[in-house]
């Protein structure tokens, strides 16, 4: 679907520019900025020893100029990052199915970024708390504030890394079904068929000692769509 | 939130064991199978001659042991694909937000697979052909049959790749929050905040043809979940 490929830096360079679909790719940054902040996971990918690409769902934020990526100290993925290993970071929301005319012509609406570069470990211990928090918020905004400060053992748990937001790539599809003339002219219908992605209704962990309300920070996103938006928004085009 | 990792071939090499969680970890080719069917886009990770990994989003169906992505021939990544690169197949399934006590352990439920090889293109007409209704059938069942005939000119336009089923991993998070007993203890809520993904109205073309109802294919997958699953169904452990 997304079509962008190979080479050097900076919004629009070789490797971002857009080859097929032109009209879809989008260099405004504030375009770049909103499909990051719509989605709560990103697909990381990185090449291991061997040159074999891996392709990791990762929690994400972005922190003005820099997107943030947590894990384990441990994890072998998280030392490659830190270490700086060439990095594509996709985020990709899907926003509806469009049905043409033709099998052809027959695609879906999306949001997909794509940044490429390289990671940064977070040492410093207030970029790092603070990062976490960014984390947290962006997954579940105002939680931070409910649960207990943590503890030194899991800060030293958690590796954070951060990628500059140098060179990257935005595509949009929301456009209407593009059939030929002919097809148009048809009997067979077309149009568009949207998914909706929303919080549903919470439910209490088995454990959950008796008289403890759902918290705000939950209870703000019961009914709201995943993304974010408005129902009746349109994609930021 | 996935992290199995490096070295070599099928299921449970050193390559897809899962080091952290490996309680979640899932080596059931079933379970593989239906963690791919019931999403409609992967996550296709690749790298350029300069070794920068690239990581987009496709379409794609399972066709038994291999999954077929299908692109522009004209694609540079459709090229680099059918040439045999190395490649990642990441398909993702986000179900809910785990609420924990803690910053530390919230986290997703995700149903996650990650299959790794190398793609062939499919050349045979034959082949080729039933792929790509395979594919469209994926996205749309009945849809094939309710639209036109693919032109030649559409069918020489469209390259389609397998990728054989043998090196993959899955790991499946669904359970509680794994909160510590003094945690347990605290005043803070814990609990699971679920994504419900369905798709909704359909909406025609613009430039629609009056008196055309909508098909049996959309109507079918109306208020239905996008991964197919009844509403009240649990993860496939």
């Amino acid at each position: 679907m997304v079509d962008p490929l190979m080479a050097s830096v900076s919004s629009i360079s070789e490797r971002t520019r857009v080859r097929r679909s032109p009209d879809k790719q989008h260099t405004d940054r504030a375009v770049l900025d909103a499909v990051l902040d719509a989605n709560v996971v990103a697909h990381v990918g990185l090449a291991d020893d061997s040159g074999m690409p891996f392709v990791l769902p990762c929690a994400y934020a972005r922190d003005g100029d820099r997107i943030l990526l947590h894990g384990s100290t441990a994890s072998r993925m998280f030392r490659r990052l830190a270490d700086g290993a060439a990095t594509c970071i996709a985020v990709t929301t899907l926003d509806a199915m469009v049905v043409a005319r033709s099998a052809f012509e027959s695609s879906m609406h999306y949001r997909s970024a794509m940044v490429f570069g390289h990671c940064a470990p977070i040492t410093d211990d207030d970029d790092h708390l603070n990062a976490l928090r960014l984390i947290t918020e962006h997954l579940l905004p105002g939680r931070w504030k409910e649960v207990r400060n943590s503890h030194a053992k899991e800060l030293k748990a958690t590796s954070v890394v951060a990628m500059p937001i140098a060179e990257w790539s935005v595509k949009i599809s929301d456009g209407e079904p593009d059939d030929a003339v002919e097809d148009i002219a048809s009997d067979t219908w077309a149009g568009i068929l949207p998914i909706d992605s929303t919080w549903g209704q919470p439910r209490p962990a088995n454990n959950l000692r008796t008289g403890l309300a759902v918290p705000a920070s939950v209870t703000a996103l019961v009914g709201q769509r995943v993304d974010g938006r408005h129902p009746d928004e349109r994609s930021p085009r």
